[in-house]
């Protein structure tokens, strides 16, 4: 049986393009036993996928010349040789970009799409909404009426965090790239303020006037110019956790810019780098959690969706131009 | 009754020097109920007191242009109006840069000079050797068979820092500035090995030779470039304790270097500034720990004794130019 799927040609240099990519038909495997076929339906494209275009040790290993990408997918069960799974079930994996995928039992699991939509798990139940609850209650233990600032607000990370801090009694500021964004985190997701930073000449200042009392906790998602402009403004005992640093991804020199230990060192500051699987024995901790805050209203998602497995490509390059608010996902 | 004071003249632009001093005669205050007359023995010079000579917000305030210094001082009692002290108790506390001082009962404690000599509080029993234990056990959170690199390892706290990672069965690699100290640190300390930066081309290459399985802890005293060679060889999970910035405290300009996000994130690296104040609740519980270690020979303290009231400032500026190993004290 054929399926077609998607490889990387080449390794970007600078910004990544379509032209990284290639798409290629081929012949699926035999099913052994234990092995499930499956026809993907939801896609995930995220930043970290950036990284793991070039040839450097990460957290997640680079992915390899003329071989397939892979990444979070939602799947539905076409045919089954496993005896946990049967044809019409929904799954989640870590699974290659194909059309149709043979997979193991091993690596997929079932989802209930009757307690939340199935491209949920790839969101405010999956990776990003975990991120976000782990970086910030982990990391940053908020305490009611501290000020927390997330940059990259309105990405899939972003606009949990800033809910999730309101829920903990916090001020929180936005920081996004166009007004459309800014206006949604005020008024669809609670934000107490946000900055487009496209459109501010200071954001040192722009952020000093928007946080009286300094910044007790920055969520990272952005780096560069931004994140020097709020650590700025950050507190004593401030504590910042390091989720994403996309300003940075696709820059092919090594990045230069103020150095940071001094203010940490005076200000008493920690920042911690993370990836959300240095938590993943606590995910049973937080899953309910989320599903609850969502239930009750608390916790809003927004998706953009993007139709056609053609599009995959051009959907991760997306996020690097600022095209997504939230979760972006590709559905086919 | 007169005594002499050294005040602050002038903040420095750049590398503070004696000029920024000023020796002056006073007249003592009377002294009121709860006063006690001291006389200076030992006169503690410390890196941190280079910030505290800009007019910057930083952990301790600003010194103040034509004030008194004030620093750690271990002192004599010559009379008292307390009920707390009496003539003949050495005492230690906060106090101004003075022969003879008139202090409130408030401000000292008494020291007991029969299980230490009275300057091991201002070093292994005070601010330098509080400072490695809570911010090598604390932050660091060493585990056997580590590795634990420490620059400005032959300074007060770096030569405790290496000593407490030995007690803790870690790999321990110093960094300081001279042969005599790498000597020193090895054979003195029990350093497992050190590197003298100042003869070696290649920093990075340098650690990443002695340090064959990466750096799990780096305890910062230094900053900059050396800095940027160890945090280049850190591992995943690695830990940053951030106690000292020396490279950069005299520099004019806001001070560049590469962006560390990108690798703290990719690494999952914790770094963490603080100052020993932080941990001030615990200090009865590192105090008879590291009493003890000495008592067993298992922690070593090296002081470099400057001799003189009139040589405090230049026993000071000396710190920046790496004239001391171990604790730098002035006795009078």
């Amino acid at each position: 049986m054929n399926t077609k799927q998607i490889v990387l040609a080449s390794r970007p240099k600078g910004m990544a393009t379509v032209d990284n990519f290639r798409f290629e038909n081929i012949e699926l495997p035999e099913m052994k036993a234990g092995d499930v076929l499956l026809k993907g339906l939801y896609y995930s494209v995220d930043p970290y996928m950036r990284g793991r275009m070039n040839d450097a040790k990460s957290y997640a290993p680079p992915f390899q010349v003329d071989q397939s990408i892979e990444g979070g997918v939602v799947a539905k069960v076409i045919e089954s040789k496993s005896d946990h799974f049967k044809a019409g079930d929904t799954v989640i994996g870590g699974l290659p970009w194909r059309e149709q995928i043979i997979a193991s039992e091993k690596s997929i699991k079932k989802i209930d799409t009757a307690i939340a939509p199935a491209s949920y798990y790839l969101g405010i139940l999956g990776m990003p909404g975990l991120t976000a609850y782990f970086g910030l209650i982990h990391i940053g233990k908020p305490k009611p009426g501290e000020t927390v600032v997330v940059s990259g607000a309105a990405g899939a990370v972003g606009v949990v965090v800033g809910q999730l801090a309101k829920i903990h009694g916090c001020r929180v500021i936005g920081i996004a790239g166009s007004d459309e964004k800014i206006k949604l985190l005020k008024e669809e997701f609670g934000f107490d303020d946000a900055i487009n930073y496209k459109t501010t000449t200071d954001m040192k200042k722009a952020i000093a006037a928007l946080c009286p009392n300094g910044v007790d906790i920055y969520f990272d998602n952005v780096g560069g110019e931004i994140s020097d402009a709020v650590i700025s403004n950050i507190n004593f005992n401030g504590r910042i956790p390091l989720c994403g640093q996309i300003a940075l991804y696709n820059s092919t020199e090594e990045p230069v810019g103020p150095r940071l230990q001094p203010m940490l060192l005076t200000r008493s500051v920690l920042m911690q780098g993370f990836i959300v699987g240095n938590f993943q024995s606590m995910y049973p901790e937080a899953i309910p959690l989320l599903a609850q805050w969502v239930k009750e209203g608390k916790l809003k998602f927004t998706e953009t969706i993007v139709h056609g497995f053609d599009q995959i490509p051009s959907a991760l390059i997306g996020l690097f131009k600022g095209e997504n608010t939230g979760k972006m996902i590709v559905e086919v």
